[in-house]
């Protein structure tokens, strides 16, 4: 089967042979999106070796004996971190953070840029109807911007800012208004912006941004850039929340006398679970379609992932 | 009166006049302990100008007309935020975070290191007779350390590390150990680890802190290094969450790929309540007085600063 591969510090196309399923389900992937996380493996910023991707919608193909409800042909969607099964975390049900993991794509398991993958069948969920594959592929990282809401407490009260108006910072920032909380997305591109405001969501040009420090309750930094981290510390208010949602390579620096003086709390968020995602889909609280750029075939995987890099492209999707 | 003070970029003993009250409440000061912070004023680093202190314990001299139940000769202690009474904050009883604050010797208002302090009479609270002079001048601290159970959820379950055997240090892993949570307290004195042995808390040396990396759901920094704040990341298991307690001059290198991928809080902490510290001081719930290093006469003041600096030293107290 084809795959998009990093190996020896280069990405290429390979031809391999499908994976045996070994006990767990096999998927055949309809489509897989192109993350920026895959752009930094790619840059071998990651550590990892084989095949790139951790979003995708696809059939099951094969699932094992105790595969549980699901059978083959039914469309899933999978997350990611498959843990040990029996450390502490995994036996409470979130491996998420299983320190013997493997990720799709991320961490010693091949990922979702190939014409099938496997994962654990507990990882999988089916996809209700309503959700078409375009947006389906998209639950991952929605799934991420809602591990917001289990990092930090939001109300209808709370005056939120996020900041870079890319995919991340709009799954994000639409998550975050769907709590009834008042929403400022700062980029910089103004069409991006103007797409915010449809989605209730108050634009906020960046050269602006600073006119609102220290107003807001809660920042969410998904710009990926060390200025974006600098301006999010800028408009919190004391006894704020940062969430750090983009991960920068190598150190970032920060004002540890600001973050005591005014009481600042910065919190990691990676991974969210799934099923809150797909309900948001479901009902059509989050618009996800209009985040796709461009759609490739797998075969063109290369020239996919060079499309990804372009500034202001935002998903790329693959079709095997 | 005698007042040490910070002026023109240098630090010297003062023959002023005793403050007027001004609608404010007069205090004599009894004792006032030298704390980091004025250190670091005394190095120019804080911008402030004027009497340094804001560690004391006093007499009250003179009270304001309408200045509630403190009477002359009634023993006090005195939160150190003075709020401008009118901004939400304020209003909601918490003036630790009014921007318009001013700080008893740290912003804008003279500190304790004197003859006299003034503060609003709502700042001042009665020191119970169980409590010695010699301990309540601790109240500040105590207090900024029992603010960390202001930020972090803390339980009996919880395995919490401190960093830093220093003043600050010891007081904070008390007031933790209080929660019925194991504290592990890190630093580089066997002496000063040896006396943490003997309230409660499990001493570590920093040279073999490393072989519990990722043990610790919640670990505080107090030893006012950037090598204590690398080693406290390095201690915290995912989701956990590392308090800063001590002010860094200057910018810190931070991983923000760890906060994000281990889901990390880093979560500031600077005053605390004095009212649970009073009660922690009242029925001996902590030991203060063997912190005390030294006494000198507030005439001694230079002299007594300098002694503060020095590698070891801990509390070092200031008699008018």
């Amino acid at each position: 089967m084809n795959a998009l591969r990093y190996h020896n510090q280069q990405l290429s196309l390979a031809n391999i042979p499908p994976p045996l399923a070994d006990g767990e389900a096999l998927v055949r992937v309809t489509l897989s999106g192109i993350c920026n996380t895959d752009l930094e493996i790619a840059r071998g910023y990651a550590g990892f070796e084989g095949t790139l991707g951790h979003e995708f919608v696809g059939v099951v193909e094969e699932m094992p004996e105790a595969g549980g409800l699901l059978t083959p042909g039914t469309r899933v969607v999978g997350e990611i971190n498959a843990g040990c099964g029996v450390c502490d975390l995994c036996r409470a049900g979130d491996s998420r953070h299983c320190p013997a993991r493997t990720v799709l794509g991320i961490v010693g398991r091949d990922g979702a840029h190939a014409e099938f993958l496997k994962l654990p069948a507990a990882n999988l969920l089916p996809v209700p109807n309503e959700i078409s594959d375009e947006s389906a592929v998209f639950v991952e990282p929605l799934a991420a911007a809602c591990g917001i809401l289990e990092r930090a407490a939001i109300s209808p009260d709370s005056n939120i800012a996020v900041v870079g108006d890319g995919k991340l910072g709009l799954l994000c920032a639409q998550v975050l208004r769907t709590t009834g909380a008042a929403v400022t997305l700062i980029g910089k591109h103004e069409n991006k912006l103007a797409v915010a405001r449809d989605r209730g969501l108050e634009p906020l040009l960046a050269d602006r941004a600073q006119t609102r420090a220290r107003e807001f309750d809660l920042v969410v930094e998904a710009s990926g850039a060390p200025s974006g981290f600098e301006l999010a510390m800028d408009l919190l208010r004391p006894r704020g929340v940062l969430v750090l949602k983009s991960t920068f390579q190598g150190s970032t620096e920060i004002n540890s006398a600001r973050i005591v003086v005014d009481e600042i709390s910065v919190v990691g968020s990676r991974c969210g679970r799934f099923a809150p995602a797909l309900e948001l889909l479901r009902n059509k609280s989050v618009d996800v379609e209009s985040l796709i750029s461009h759609e490739f075939r797998l075969a063109d995987g290369l020239r996919a992932m060079e499309r990804a890099a372009e500034p202001g492209v935002m998903k790329v999707l693959l079709r095997p």
